[in-house]
């Protein structure tokens, strides 16, 4: 018997229970990951499962029972549960594909843990506004895509491709390679932002509302560039300060 | 007896009572208006208050008897309350000595019906980054200096000067007759924000969260500007829109 879950709080599709996991991996079915309750009793059919996952290069988080169980939408996993892929979000490459599809050089964002929901819906409204291309956030200690991010967008977040990825320094180094510029938007960056040249293929890299942009994520990209401060503030709210950037792309690219 | 109130939720400070009141007036104290319930009984009392304001030129307003006790601090206000003024916001004026007082063109945000503290506040933070001279807000049916707002603001609240008018329209025309341009953010303005001028004395006027600038405010500015939008909505958010614009100021200024 298969059980499959509508996500409400932590996935977004589930396939839960031995049988149903099995059946999943058996059917080739895209699965995100597994995840499977410590100290499980591993009989056949949980040996076909690590063994299906492994080939299929699907990875295995192994997790205390209750997180387990508070992941489940359907309270009965037997300690087993497939996360399907989240529809919700694209690919990085998706986001470069928008840009190659519109023949624009690309312009994204990168979010380096936003974690209010409505600074990630201002910024994805002006991301949708400037004509670029999405953003990418991080899976974890970030907002993601939920109703209140949706509201505080005005709806841009329906549309505008949106990537979740697990690393972000990691990412910053892939878009690096995909011959992006990868501009850390910094309180003492090297440049001012509107001396920088946005009109080439460009990340605007934007900090957490608390902490910027982590270090580790600052050392692997191109650049780093400032908005002047002339208050006895040190800093703009993220969403103001990412736009202030993307518009100041708009503009370079003059597609005013 | 005179009571004294500390504001919790509707005025700053008031003074409550007819023998407070009256000996409030007889000594000068600075009073913004008086708050007078209908129905009231008009005996010597009550007719030295109406005349001594009246030659103060002290307005009064008539409410009903539920409406003022809400706004009474003591509850015990005999259908009399003088409100002072609020020492958080300072005058239109202020704002434009602020900016002669640093050898500099006046430049401010007029904040026709912002709602949301949030928004306020983050306006205030750019006001403050910006290096701008302060923000001119109305007093009914618009976010004000409040807690929610001051956070939002990351302090710039504290000490970025405020005005508060009773009627935007208005001080957008006297704001034009002190030698400001007046220039409303609209969707549909005469010119790009980047190639209107705003070196010169300034006052950027920026629309409610839902209904953009009232139509007799615009009527009364000096231009109307416009950010593009190049994607499938057609708005910024209203923090977002003002630090575009605010930041394309200190861009034209060379004080990058």
């Amino acid at each position: 018997m298969s059980r499959y879950g509508r996500a409400r709080k932590v996935h977004a599709n589930t396939v839960e229970g031995r049988r149903a996991v099995l059946e999943a991996l058996r059917a080739e079915r895209n699965i995100d990951r597994l995840l499977v309750a410590d100290g499980i009793e591993v009989g056949p059919q949980m040996q076909e499962i690590f063994s299906l996952a492994e080939n299929a290069g699907i990875s295995v988080e192994h997790l205390q029972r209750r997180e387990l169980d508070r992941q489940s939408q359907t309270k009965k996993s037997q300690g087993v549960v497939a996360v399907l892929p989240d529809t919700r979000y694209v690919s990085v490459e998706d986001l470069i594909f928008e840009a190659d599809h519109r023949s624009q050089a690309p312009l994204i964002a990168v979010l380096d843990g936003i974690v209010d929901p409505h600074n990630l819906g201002a910024i994805a409204r002006t991301m949708d506004a400037a004509g670029g291309h999405g953003i990418i956030i991080p899976e974890r200690r970030a907002a993601g895509i939920s109703p209140g991010a949706i509201r505080a967008s005005a709806g841009a977040l329906m549309h505008l491709p949106v990537a979740r990825v697990v690393n972000i320094p990691r990412t910053i180094e892939y878009l690096n390679t995909l011959g992006l510029q990868t501009v850390a938007l910094t309180a003492d960056g090297d440049t001012d932002y509107t001396t920088a040249d946005l009109t080439i293929p460009t990340a605007i890299v934007v900090g957490s509302e608390e902490k910027g942009v982590a270090r580790l994520t600052q050392e692997r990209c191109t650049a780093t560039i400032s908005i002047p401060m002339h208050g006895q503030l040190a800093s703009l709210n993220a969403s103001v300060s990412a736009g202030i950037a993307l518009y100041e792309a708009v503009r370079q690219r003059g597609s005013n």
